[in-house]
C-alpha cells in the first residue's frame, strides 16, 4: 500500500519554512521527495514564490494533486506574515499548524510529519509552555517529554545526545547511569522502528578527554557510563564504549556503529555538523508517530531573499517517509 | 638556500614510529617529501623494513643521501627493540633521539624537527618529568611549557584548545580571560610565522550549548570569554565569537577564520578528527624552532605488522617543511 502524504508544517510564516518547502515541490524529483502537503498560511508561501499551490482539506486529496502544485491545508492566521518579521499572529498559526499535522499523523491521514522552524521567542510571548516543538509533539501524542529522544541523523552518521541544553558545567551533575541507559534504550528502539536495522550497534561516548584515562581524567567513565553500558549489553543490545570521543567520528571509526550516544550537546552537534551540515536531519525518536525536521532555525535574517537552501528539509522529508515505510511493512 | 633535511625522531622502537618513517621514505615522491633525516635506532627500521638505510653524522649529509636510501642518525639503544613490546632501553633510545632532533634544529644543522610516537608509561617509568613531548621540547627551547601551544591543522581546518588534558568538570574552572588571550596570542603569532598568514583570522568558540544563549544556558561566554575576544581585538588582531561550536565547522564557516580557539580538549580534536584524521598534523607554536608531530600514538598492537598509515607522519614533514621554509624567508 503507498504512503498517504507527508504532513510538512511551515513553522513560523515569517521564517525561512514556507521558501524551503516550496522549493522542495519545485525540486521533487531531483529531491526524490514522495507527495507531501504543507500546512500553514498559504500567504506566507505565496509571498516568497510564484510556483502553483492547490488547497486541499486532507493528505489523501494530496497525492493527485502533487503533480502539478503545491498541496497545501490552509491555516488562516489574523494577520498576513511578512518575511523577516516574526509576529504574535505568526505564532499562533505555527502552532495551529503544527498541531493540525500531529493530528493528522496520529489518525493515520498523513504518513508521517515534518515540522518547519518556529520562533521560540514568538511561542512564548503567547503562552506556549514547551522547551520546543519535540515536546509539545510528544505530549500530543500522549508521550512524556522526558521518554522521547533526539537524533541527529546524515547520510554516515547518527548521533544521540543524552543531555541537551544544559550549561557546560551542569553536564557532569546531570548525567546519570539511568538517563544513559535510557537514552540508550530509546536509541537502540529507533534504530529497530525508523531506521529497520534488526540488530543496532551504538557507540558510547567517554564524557573526559580520552575517556578518562582509567580514571586519571576524570571518573564519570567508571562510575556513571560504563555501568549503563553493562545495563543495555545485559539486556542483549550491541553497545560499545566509553569510546574517546575525538577518535569516534572518522570515517573508518562510524563504520563500527549504526549511532553514537553522545554525553551532551556539542558533543553529538559537533561532528554531525562537521560532516553532514546540508543534510542532517533531526528525527524524534519514542513517538507513536514519525516526526523529523531539518536542522536549522527560523533565519529571520534571509527570509524572503531567496537565499534559504533547501537540502536539510528534503532531507528530513526523505528521511520521513524512509521512516514511514519501514514502520508501515513492520506493522 | 635550500632547507637543510628536516630531523625526525622515530618515537618508540617498539612502536610503529620506525615503519611510517621507513614507508614515507619509500613514498617521497608520491607524498611530495623534502629531504629528511631519521634518528633512531636503525635497528627498529630494519626489524619492519628492508629498504636501504644510509647512516649519517650529520643532517647536512642526508640530501645526497636521501635519493637512494633513508638517511639515519644512529641512536644506539641498549637492546633492539621487538616491535609491539615497549621496553625500558627503547624508552631510552626514544627520549635521546628527541634530545638529539631538537638540539640539531636548534643549532640549525636541521631545519625543523619532527616527532613520532613515544609511550609516555614507559617513559615515566625511566624518570621523564614531562607531560609529554611538547614540554619536554619547550624546556630544551629555553620556553616555558605554559607559553607554547598545540594546534591540529588540516588542510581545511586548524584549531587550537585552550585547555587541554583535564576533566570535563575542571573546565570550566580552568578557562579564565587571561589564559584565553594567551593561547589566542599564540595562535595568532603561530599563524603569521608557521603558516605566512599576515592577518591571521581566529574564531573563538563558546563553551556552553549556542554560546550561552545570551546568559541562560551558561555565563562563561560573558564573563570569561567576551572580555578575552575584546582584549584581542584592542591589539588590533581579527578575532570574531564567541561562536557556537556546533555550527562553526562546517565548510562555509571553516571559509570565515583561519584557527578556531577552542575552549577543551574534545571541542577542538572531535571535529579535526572528524574531518582530517589522515592529514591533520599536531604543530607547537610558541617555540624558536618549527616542531611537528602526527597526531596518533604508537599502536602498538599493529606494529611490525606491516599495517600503520603513513599518511599522518608524511603530513607532519610536509607540514613541518613549509613552515621552515616560511620562517627561513622571514629570517
Amino acid at each position: 500500500m503507498p504512503l498517504s502524504a507527508l504532513a510538512v508544517s511551515t513553522g513560523d510564516p515569517a521564517g525561512i519554512g514556507p521558501e524551503v518547502i516550496a522549493k522542495c515541490w519545485d525540486n521533487r524529483a531531483e529531491f526524490g521527495l514522495p507527495p507531501f502537503v504543507a500546512i500553514g498560511d498559504g500567504r506566507s508561501i505565496a509571498a516568497v514564490w510564484d510556483g502553483p499551490i492547490e488547497v486541499v482539506d486532507d493528505p489523501r486529496q494530496a497525492d493527485s494533486a502533487f503533480d502539478y502544485a503545491l498541496p497545501l491545508i490552509q491555516i488562516s492566521a489574523a494577520d498576513g506574515a511578512v518575511p523577516g518579521h516574526p509576529s504574535v499572529s505568526g505564532a499562533h498559526g505555527s502552532l495551529d499548524a503544527l498541531e493540525l499535522a500531529v493530528g493528522l499523523a496520529r489518525s493515520g491521514s498523513a504518513a508521517a510529519v515534518v515540522t518547519g522552524p518556529v520562533a521560540k521567542d514568538q511561542l512564548y510571548a503567547i503562552g506556549f509552555q514547551h522547551p520546543g516543538q519535540t515536546e509539545f509533539v510528544a505530549e500530543r501524542c500522549g508521550i512524556s517529554p522526558g521518554n522521547v529522544v533526539m537524533m541527529l541523523a546524515g547520510p554516515t552518521l547518527r548521533t544521540v545526545p543524552v543531555t541537551t541544553h544544559l550549561p557546560f558545567a551542569e553536564v557532569p551533575r546531570a548525567l546519570t547511569s539511568a538517563l544513559i541507559e535510557s537514552r540508550g534504550r530509546a536509541a537502540l528502539r529507533g534504530l529497530q522502528r525508523n531506521f529497520g536495522i534488526a540488530e543496532p550497534r551504538l557507540a558510547v561516548s567517554g564524557l573526559n578527554p580520552h575517556s578518562g584515562e582509567g580514571g586519571k581524567l576524570g571518573r564519570e567513565e567508571i562510575e556513571v557510563i560504563e555501568p549503563a553500558i553493562a545495563a543495555l549489553a545485559a539486556e542483549g543490545w550491541r553497545v560499545t564504549g566509553p569510546h574517546p570521543a575525538d577518535t569516534m567520528f572518522h570515517a573508518a571509526a562510524r563504520a563500527n556503529y549504526d549511532a553514537a550516544l553522545c554525553m551532551y550537546h556539542d558533543q553529538a552537534l559537533i561532528p554531525i555538523k562537521a560532516l553532514h551540515f546540508q543534510d542532517a536531519v533531526n528525527v524524534t525518536l519514542g513517538l507513536p508517530i514519525v516526526r523529523t525536521s531539518p536542522d536549522h532555525g527560523t533565519a529571520f535574517d534571509i527570509a524572503g531573499l531567496d537565499r534559504a537552501d533547501p537540502r536539510p528539509m528534503a532531507a528530513a522529508i526523505r528521511m520521513a517517509a524512509e521512516a514511514a515505510m519501514l514502520r508501515a511493512d513492520a506493522a
